[in-house]
């Protein structure tokens, strides 16, 4: 069985459904998925992720990148980066915010170039885009559109309950497609 | 009377009237303001270019950049770059894709990237962003959410006579933006 | 007099060493110019960025992103974003990393994406790069060729005061760039 | 035997003794590899292309990002993106330019975007940074610290022939990283 890390921040909880979303996707596809939350990451922890066939990080989008909170795991990750503990794992990222657009590109870049330092190997949403044709709707599965990673948008006077259900669906698929990947890859013949 | 340039590509003409209705945003701020065509431009265009006090960038989003016709002026504007002739200008930027998000953040850091180099000071979108709330809506203003440029998007099947009207008068108040700027900057103090 | 502030955040020192060239810059240009640390910002120093004509933001390059502290000052900005109150003020930035590229620039377009979602007017480094051609050295100014910020690059063995002179020198000419676009521009008109 | 494509432009020969490097890297770790010029690209090679199990992208740094050719080439396959004929292969990417960073970075990013729209699987550099200590050189592998794709140093008044062997060595280890990749990944599991 394949083991899958999810590794995320949540500001107001959005992001935390977000990544229970992604994980369940993961356990759907046969996968061992785990959610982990940056600010509990004891010994333990930091030991399944480097147990772990794959981990999926996701944050909030925040001034245009990813939250302070998930910056200081990167950093933290550094100890990890000096060993390449990770390489040749899979990675995959996903990040939540306000504005349909709202800079979370650049957030899911910098998860890629922060899993590139870290020698993994990147999977892509895998998700043809929806929403941008005349019969389109926000109900569409990749609504935003978003292929290094994957995208939701909450609005900003709602909790998490009011999550679109599609951007649900849509992070569940890239724990599915993530969990097919790690059996996909034989990561010691790298 | 400032002169304000819009360089862009088209593919199908929804660029085109993003791009017209930037040059009118900029004409209704007091501005000398032209349209440039990448696919038309001779010496006398390269030299109003040369004369220009901002220019405007836009381009489609294809495959994740700036199509290839704009990259083809980018390209040859490197021997601009040599001399650096646009050193202190102005400059900003625009792009339309299908998708919400559809990787048009990347266009429009490539573009922030090219003015960078041509030593331009770059003019952010400056609006704050609409359609992220449960009271926004499509016909609000920067209603994508994005800052370091503007942001339309265009069904994949309809004309660009189907644009939104919020993405056009987003467009406009970008030119706006760039005209009063350039009435604002001395650049000859640079 | 116009004000500049340079913000920051430094791990091992080097990055101060950077921010402080940077504000002998922008004082030698005339400028008022003072430099924060972003782990002693109080609110008089949050006042005072308030009142800044320019904000020059600046930090290490950790895992391919700004440091964790740094990311933490800018999620605090966020304050000052609901009302924009650094809006059409000037932006610039720079880092510092042991790498030679080291995914120094995707630091620098973070912090112009930052930049443009607080409403700001971000000005190019300006310089054309050195070290280049067969007839360069690591002594030219902009010897990394960063366009879009300033770039410093210094060995991870070894500390501050090792640092590269032409680093310094390329930092204190980012500092008399803004010092000068702050006088050049009047951003009460815009 | 696993079918490794590297595609690539080149304006003045230095990337194309780069992709050979990359190409000579995946024959050594045994592939079938095979190097493509985007300017002679004809339905047999977009049929290989479609054939092989992995695509590694090259291309010159122009003014911050691809070389407008390779864009033409981008664009092109949005006619492969519509059936998504490349989804699930392996994609890693390369590039080269006068300056030591030069905004290199950029166009990996901007491969590595394209790669995602495609559905690939981006394969990271995978190599510790060198040159970054007071003990380094300029002869060490992954000289430039470069991770979501390698990176090549030219100067600007020389020769493909002049290039610094440790480019061409850091370029070869991609090519037999991805080589080695695409015998791990089982991409129709998928």
């Amino acid at each position: 069985m394949k083991k899958v890390a999810i590794v995320h921040h949540s500001g107001y909880g959005h992001t935390t459904r977000q990544a229970a979303a992604v994980r369940d996707g993961a356990a759907a596809a046969g996968a061992d998925a785990k959610l982990y939350s940056v600010t509990e990451l004891d010994d333990t922890a930091w030991g399944e992720l480097a147990a772990a066939d794959a981990i999926i990080f996701g944050a909030p989008t925040y001034m245009g990148s990813v939250s302070a909170p998930f910056k200081d795991f990167m950093d933290k990750s550094s100890k990890v980066w000096f060993t390449q503990g990770w390489k040749n794992k899979l990675g995959a990222g996903f990040t939540n915010s306000a504005s349909q657009s709202g800079d979370k590109l650049n957030s899911l870049v910098q998860l890629a170039i922060f899993g590139a330092q870290q020698g993994m190997i990147w999977v892509s949403a895998g998700m043809m885009p929806g929403n941008n044709s005349s019969t389109g709707s926000v109900s569409d599965l990749n609504r935003l559109g978003s292929y290094i990673g994957v995208m939701a948008q909450s609005n900003s006077d709602q909790g998490a309950d009011a999550m679109q259900d599609s951007d649900l669906a849509t992070a569940a698929e890239l724990g599915k497609r993530v969990a097919k990947a790690a059996v996909a890859f034989n990561a010691g013949a790298l």
